[in-house]
């Protein structure tokens, strides 16, 4: 399967101008983080990037420096735990325009290193340089494998049974409220959503917990929505998928501003779940054995034999494709 | 000595909020890298990162996509070079305004993996993102040193002779053709200087055979003009320094388009060479063994006593306070 987007299919143009291994690497682009070996190493380090731009991945009258600060290393440490690795350092660069204060920075800075500090892992390095107008955020993170176990997009089998973590639809849900200009967050429902779209909390736990058991044969964070980041995995894997509609974990209580929350799950983004697959004969260790005390695992369909058709099927088991309609950089 | 402009101040201020040390962390932010040691490794691991803004750090009009990807990588590479280390990985982040085309990306890229390619180092991943106006570059490289032996800023001691490598102030005279509008390069001489500006060259070599030889001090690249960056080096060795004003290596051809070279060689930014400093009794050996096929190395001056004094001294040994007029994000 390609891909059907034109920020996957940049990427790919890229991905084949660049190398998959060689000495010291064991996976380059194309999984949620690359993977090295350091000479003489006994654990993979894991390495991430991402960015975040003003007016196109947040808005600064909406959000605090300090959670904006908290929610840039949290997305950083999301493509970690999509892979197993325990987060360790991180580097930040940061273009800001003239209007913004010392004080600005020195507060996303502190959101920065809290959150960092609290999920293990610390800033060691840096730049900082002007911008005209918007501010740019670009933060790359390191995470250490435990062992060598680090779980892949691409070791999914039809068959396997598909799991998310957590909610989904509900960062969506917040972002409405605040497109809405429903900024206030009046009730506990509210603030849950508007906490899940500026403070999303990255599934470290649950990651590492996959990639030590073994259950996961294949991994990825939801950044983009369901229907974006579903195809991903199975490109991956080579495999398809089916996902039943009535076991998606969505966010209800978003109904009551107007939103689908049906709607949100599969096409929201911003979640930062984990969307992983177990081999059927492994589903009832995972259902035994998965800490109560982690965010909750749902299972909602498997993958299956067509390479790269996705289908959603509603209560009536009618199928459908899946449309692509999730967080697309460079769809116009 | 506190460094006295806003960039070095707000540097301080976070550099204060992180661990310098700890659990893997040889050296935290402070230096040109961070350095890690990954459990089990031979080798340490150093990580930088440098981002460039439109019309901050470059013009999109004056240069090539392929030119401003090798400029890109080669920022970062001048950095890991600075601390003795190969390159080996590296990362990279872009912003993209909706009027870049698609063959720009793929050609800033193929600039940005070729010039990765020629100094040992390979992308592994990145992340594209829109920007509303600007391009932002953000890169993110990791290099690994020769056995543990890295030279930081900081091993400077009073009497110490102070060396550059290759010539200073000849980006910045390419920077005053451009921005005279002379872009077209008639000449040799202006070709040097342009090609200067637009794609420096890291000293690499340069930077492993001092780190392997163990005779440099203390060493850091020439990112912002000598004016700014040896108050760093001198700030980190807790010194003072003197330079000497007519063995400065400058470029002396581009009086003929109405510059002073030595004004550029102190205060020009962007030559990317090599700062750094021997002690006494290893020079006689620095400069017997240095290889010629090396860019060549020019003692410039010695550090001194009087910790964050920094002065030069004319042809009459007259002396004067080196004023810091280099670039500075952040100086209003």
């Amino acid at each position: 399967m390609t891909p059907g987007t034109s920020e996957d299919r940049l990427i790919k143009l890229l991905r084949q101008r660049c190398p998959a291994e060689g000495p010291f690497l064991e996976m380059g682009i194309g999984d949620d983080a690359a993977v090295v070996r350091p000479r003489g190493a006994r654990e993979f380090w894991l390495i991430t990037t991402d960015m975040l731009v003003e007016r196109v991945d947040f808005h600064r009258d909406w959000t605090r420096p300090r959670q904006l600060g908290s929610k840039s290393i949290s997305v950083n440490l999301s493509d970690l735990a999509a892979m197993g690795a325990r987060p360790r350092f991180f580097t930040v660069s940061l273009a800001i325009p003239s209007d913004i204060s010392q004080r600005w920075i020195l507060e996303f800075h502190e959101g920065l290193a809290a959150k960092g500090n609290s999920l293990g892992t610390r800033l060691i390095g840096g730049d900082l340089s002007r911008s005209e107008k918007h501010i740019v955020i670009s933060i790359t993170a390191m995470g250490e494998s435990l062992k060598r176990k680090v779980v892949y997009r691409s070791g999914g089998k039809p068959g396997d049974l598909l799991y998310v973590t957590g909610t989904l639809g509900r960062s969506a849900a917040g972002l409405k409220l605040l497109q809405s200009g429903k900024t206030a967050a009046r009730s506990r429902i509210r603030r849950e959503a508007l906490q899940a779209h500026f403070e999303p909390e990255p599934r470290c736990g649950s990651g590492l917990w996959l990639a030590q058991s073994g259950l996961a044969s294949c991994m990825m964070d939801l950044s983009d929505g369901i229907s974006m980041d579903l195809p991903r995995l199975c490109s991956a894997s080579g495999t398809g998928a089916e996902i039943r509609l009535c076991s998606l974990p969505v966010f209800p209580e978003s109904s009551g501003w107007g939103c689908d929350p049906v709607e949100l799950a599969l096409h929201g983004g911003e979640d930062y779940e984990l969307l992983f697959a177990v081999p059927a004969a492994k589903i009832r260790r995972l259902e035994k054995t998965y800490p109560s005390i982690l965010p909750r695992i749902t299972q909602i369909g498997c993958l299956t034999e067509a390479a790269g058709k996705v289908w959603i099927a509603d209560s009536n088991r009618r199928r459908s494709r899946l449309p692509r309609l999730g967080f697309d950089h460079f769809r116009r």
